[in-house]
């Protein structure tokens, strides 16, 4: 047996980080899991490198616990290594906070768990950290949609051992404004597009955006250019100038709503071109299960700003919230590393409410 | 002989366009104007390929007509063919207007006219389509300006006929602001560099350029962005955003008026980053040898506006018109074409004022 899962959580995540599993090269680690939770108790679905493992206890209720088990590029961060700073110790390497720990935690109890309160699904799967349409929770949503029923879900999601409900929605368009090439020698003969971008720029720099309370949690959302292009030389007149703009807005509004909105703003001002958008989620802390959740933790509960595969679940009208080891902001950082102790804790607080 | 300058400025026209002189590549065309100038009334100089020749009769005064020989690259437009529209009989291909036309007119002149009214140096130059430090008229204003002497100068630049004095100095600059960067999930937590630059683009929409009289002549300025850019990543509040900037100014201001103009304006709203200027040039049509030249010819007197090679003769003191065949706007156009008539009335124009 590859993984030991009899071992702390603390040390299957080192055992799960030091099995490099970069996007499109999860299998040896899905492998590894299979193999592991290959129990009684469980009853086990792979598809591709996705791993579900099922209890079927008859319980009156089902929560799905999902982590993905890929991570971003590894740059000289593996293999893990201990350290401590300030008394405090840390697990370091790719994979410690986004978000092996979380699956190492999630691991441990699916081995453990023979008789859990609720029925669970543990869900392992691949392509988080890369283009939304290789996901595998997604693909999973599209071909076995029955895998993922449930009534809550808990994404293992860094999130500083905090529960986060919920996530903004997020939608990015260009605003282009268009004008007429000319030397810019003689530039009355031109119209120049990148001077028509100033009221943009205006009603985005004086736009206030609102906090919106959601299930009781308040929403902050935004709204900001992210690129500006536009000119084609030095000494010619731009005959277009491109905003593109990602605004984020509260899991109270639809896309729809979002976009409608968006449009009333800048459509007056340049031609409006969509370019993609995701609901966000609401945090559903109103559901009996996640009332209990908190309940049984005595964890607080705060808003999910960046958006997240919660959002899949929400589509799929399941209410769900992430909640796992690690801080979120060093996610992807080259000096990812996770607090052994948020580890711990978080397989208590899991093991308290399943249990 | 390769060149034959016994034949019409039209057909002199043709022979130099069909000998490709791409920047870069004048060589075999400079060789045959050399050979073809090697006459007794006439002093010859080289300097890459660059060629002089000039009168040395003893006359008062000395004019110095120049054209460059080389031309922006071929596209499928040679050779050249004759061509007519509506009745106007065109040559057709690169470099016919940008301003081979000029130098076959030059060329046939300089090989006809043994006794002048002035003495006349005849210069005809390499590089003038490429960075402006490669420029030949620019290296020999360097390494032997005394065969750039002369009391005033004509170009054979492309004016449509008409005398074209002086032109506008040009100044390109960036004003570039700055911000901090954060995931667009917590825009709060950055400061859009973006959004600051509203007020610029503002300023240069709201920007009423000025017309100013020089020596008789209307110069209109004007003030745009020519190139925009910002940010990193579609989901990063951008940490920098670049405004690119041309001012083209009358030739009564100095490059050090028009750039402390621009700082007052721009400093207060960006970072100030002169890339390059370079000063305008007086039209001089007050100077005796202009008057003449104008009365000789009872041609119309313009502004030009784009900058030309007659700035580098204002440099050294010497008054400069552009004066030579073909639209200025077809310049470096794919269908360079020049209407052929004009090619002879300016052969006429200058050769009744010279002989």
């Amino acid at each position: 047996m590859t993984l030991d899962l009899s071992a702390t959580s603390i040390d299957v995540t080192r055992q799960i980080c030091d099995i490099e599993s970069v996007s499109g090269n999860e299998k040896r680690l899905a492998d590894d899991i299979e193999q592991a939770l290959r129990m009684p108790h469980l009853e086990l679905f792979r598809d591709g490198d996705l791993v579900v493992a099922r209890t079927n206890l008859g319980r009156e209720r089902r929560v799905v616990i999902a982590g993905h088990i890929d991570t971003v590029p590894v740059n000289r961060n593996l293999p893990t290594r201990f350290e401590t700073e300030d008394g405090v110790e840390y697990l370091w390497g790719r994979g410690t906070v986004d978000m092996k720990a979380g699956v190492a935690v999630a691991l441990k109890l699916a081995a453990e768990l023979v008789a859990p309160s609720v029925d669970v699904t543990w869900l392992f799967y691949d392509h988080e950290e890369v283009a939304s349409d290789l996901n595998g929770l997604g693909r999973l949503a599209r071909t076995r949609p029955e895998l993922l029923e449930g009534d809550f879900a808990i994404l293992g999601e860094p999130s500083n051992g905090a529960i986060e409900g919920g996530c903004n929605g997020t939608m990015r368009f260009d605003v282009v404004t268009h004008g007429k090439r000319a030397h810019s020698a003689r530039g009355w003969m031109g119209e120049n597009a990148i001077h028509k971008a100033a009221p943009i720029l205006r009603l985005l720099a004086d736009f206030e955006p609102e906090t919106i309370t959601v299930d009781g949690l308040d929403y902050r959302e935004n709204l900001n250019a992210t690129m500006a292009s536009g000119g084609v030389a030095t000494n010619v007149i731009p005959d277009e100038c491109r905003i593109h703009v990602n605004y984020r807005f509260a899991p109270s509004r639809s896309t729809a709503e979002a976009e409608a909105r968006m449009r009333a703003l800048f459509e007056p001002l340049g031609e409006f071109e969509l370019k993609d958008m995701s609901p966000g989620a609401r945090p559903g802390l109103d559901d009996p299960l996640a009332q209990e959740f908190l309940a049984a933790t005595g964890l607080e509960a705060k808003p999910k700003y960046g958006w997240t595969d919660v959002a899949r679940f929400s589509a799929l009208g399941i209410p769900a919230v992430n909640y796992g080891p690690g801080d979120p902001s060093l996610a992807h950082a080259d000096d990812e590393r996770v607090p052994v102790a948020q580890i711990t804790a978080c397989e208590q607080a899991l093991r308290a409410w399943l249990a």
